[in-house]
């Protein structure tokens, strides 16, 4: 058991929880194995936990022309941009599983340049970085900069969507201390067997 | 009628959209007295809208310590750090409003330190401004710099979520450039009737 | 009448001040109906209060190939760039006067890029905004880059030395904390009669 | 086998090495399990690559008030202000394996203030990342602030020349695309078994 | 002769001048053997030339608390802070003579805090660099941090003042492309007979 | 006598140190004339002391595509940009003789661009300043950059390598306060007979 607090504010016991933020939460565990920290912590004020996980949900969940790791590849990459331990290492490990690879989620978090990643996807990046740290220099010239790699404008609207919900989410994280799960860290590293076995793990919603 | 675009995206007809989505635009025109653009651009995509709108009135409708003007405020100081068009200029002409001083909103935008406000007030744009550009860094000391002028904990709280969330705003703003309605120009700019007259106008939802 | 100061040093009273100096503030005071702090508060240090003056008119009241506007947009856009309360208030006034439009210069204070604007004029604000924040890497690209948008050597040299001169401008105004007349927040905001009436309002000489 | 570049530059095969340089290569594959990216690439200049590990090991290896994993942590912190994939991967993993600490690594590269560290370190960690970034401005006060924990004047070299060493590392693997090896990833993340086992795996040299 | 220009604009011949400002580069190059290249390049512009040397002269030359020399390091040091060529070598020639010190400029230049001056100066320096660099948020903690070196408000003035008249020249001087006198290198360096001789060469006045 | 201390810490007798070490110093001073402070105050650390000279001499003194000035000019500018006092000083030196030219070392600290250089020395020292400031976005296009000035790969390591080099030793200089010896100031000022006289003076090792 870890001393260690997992926010700087009260974390709600579950049963203290009203009954939708309580399933949401009993649905991740079943799926997880765990409670990923984001949760209860958040919890803390209901109305703000709903909002939250229902943008995440409409950002993260939608289709389009965004894998679901691709989606991931955005978190990490502005995530360490804002300095936000919780979101590197969680959404670290939901890219690991997502990609199937266990290195680019450290790779993104310390530089994307480097990445064993596609040029779209480095141009992707690029484009979310610029969201998040310089947003009112956005102009035409950067979206034609991803149109000549095939995305189209509702692309555009997700990638840089996806940085400014985590622009709030990172903020919230490091306002709150939000602290990862210890199981997050080694999620997604191990190579799995190749021969027989079975789809991949199914990741934390968050 | 003004010919140049709200949006980079497309932008919905009243009639097109969802019965629960247009109800809440038909409400705030009846008290703004005409339709916020953030309301309609952001309609382009529902789902986002809908948690938008959840987020922003479950810290901005909220009681708590902080007063309507305070959080406006805040709103203002770090769209400004993030040159947001759109947020100054709607949030400081509610900014105008809830304070009740035409001068507020455009002192805070050009620099908090020399507007007509508390000391308090003052401490609590400095932590937001920290929360808006370099939350990694927060840390006690920051805490206790705001209890010293009396806030407490879920006071601070709502100074870093009402930050973070305008961190996503300003950024979804920039993105699709969300151009501000010319009504909130000049809103709130003009002194009052003293003798007779009525509460001041009701600032629009948002 | 407004007990807060408009200097942090002392502001001399009209009767104390040398004949030429009391002549030029009489002079601004009858065109605009007030006198604009940025004498007063200056003429505490008469041989500098000369210079200055005669550096602004050099600059601003020359002919050329700049505007009246758009050297106010300069203004506008360097000092917010500084978080100049002062100028960008003062002179964003003067802005919508010169300009015969309400919103400009709030638009210019947050983002000149989404400015309704020219193309010629956003050029322009870029060189400016290089010269007011990283002089030391202007270039040839630079020039040609105005040169492109049909600006002449002169004109850059005239953009240049605005942005130069509101760099100290701007610098002062923090330094002795000056604070703007409350008449400059409103001025030009309000849609003028189209039939019938005169030409603009005369702004005050700065 | 990776098909990958591990380095921009000609990478030279052991049998090309002069007898020193493949010594040392030797001695580390044979504690390592592997040879680290680091030597190989490095060969490719073989006075520089003296120079280098000699002075690596003359600042890592020898006695002092520093413990290893202490050494190691200023490495990684330093690394990721740096964005260095290599030594925050490499270093991350000596580290875990160091300090016995499976999350301290990932912790320290997203935000030092927030890992599980004594305050002791987050004050070395502090000291280091302004050496990192912004070494004229080192002051009496930076090291008043060390001395306060404890740390004596030669731990404050060791620490000071420890970031210095690294800026350079950090800056040659960034300008030659240096890739760490996929075994640094998973390493000493896995819980050692408690009861039996022996002493931590030797880390390699470096 | 030198072939390399020293403005990126048109040089007057001396000829050309009027009669004011050709009696003022008279009287410079008389004192100093030369004419410093500030004066005829700045001399394409007779208007903004004269309130140019107008504002120099009522800062550089006025009595009060601060020394010449005292006077010459706020320009090194923020001409330094802006990377400008002409002034940190031209000014940095006088504040040697002024000083009678000749390692004195080139320490300030590089890094104020390293140089071989007094604590009162380092804190002067200080309080120049932030008008330099960030005078949007010097507020009375700064003005405090004077007093306490016992520098009153006319003097803070004077030093806020010569870093904001230099942010002006700093930008004019890298807009033009202002080259400095070869002779300005070597002014001042050479230690004088102190036995015989006389007071020091008398500077250019600027 | 100079009674200021040339390093925080303490500075090793020439009798104290290693023959080695001692041989090195005494061929340095035998050359140049006096003891470079470099030498005796990192001789402190001995072992990191030969390190330190290895790694120099084999960047320094190789044979390759830089001549040994443009050596010393990625040292000026790299230093300036760090704001190390000692090697803007020493190397400035050091520079202008091997330059033979008594103005450019002053002109690649203020400013590389304004200097008497070749476009292909400007380009050279882009890349070094981006080395030693950014070195995480080096890609390609600056090894393109540099292809086109006919630098080839080798020679770019070359560049990279001794920016990368004074980022260790320009926090070293600023960690320890080091001194530059005042023999440097003046070094390399004065023109040279050109009629009869002799080879440059050889400067110093380092």
């Amino acid at each position: 058991m870890d001393p260690r607090p997992i926010s700087r504010f009260p974390v709600p016991a579950l049963g203290e929880l009203a009954v939708d933020i309580r399933a949401r939460i009993e649905a991740v565990q079943e799926k997880a194995g765990f409670v990923p920290n984001v949760f209860v912590t958040l919890a803390h004020r209901p109305d703000e936990f709903r909002a939250f996980f229902a943008y995440h949900d409409a950002l993260m969940e939608k289709d389009g022309g965004l894998s679901k790791a691709e989606r991931e590849m955005i978190v990490v990459a502005t995530s360490a941009a804002n300095d936000c331990l919780y979101c590197i290492v969680a959404h670290g490990a939901i890219l690991r599983i997502f990609a199937r690879a266990p290195l680019v989620a450290d790779q993104i978090a310390a530089n994307y340049r480097k990445a064993d990643i596609a040029p779209r996807q480095k141009a992707m990046l690029a484009f979310a970085l610029k969201v998040a740290t310089d947003s009112a220099s956005i102009g035409e010239d950067d979206y034609a900069a991803l149109h000549a790699h095939g995305f189209v404008d509702e692309d555009i609207w997700d990638i840089g969507a996806i940085a400014a919900f985590f622009a709030l989410s990172n903020r919230m994280a490091n306002l709150i201390g939000m602290r990862p799960n210890d199981e997050f860290f080694v999620m997604g590293r191990l190579p799995r067997d190749k021969s027989g076995a079975p789809k991949p793990a199914v990741p934390p919603a968050r």
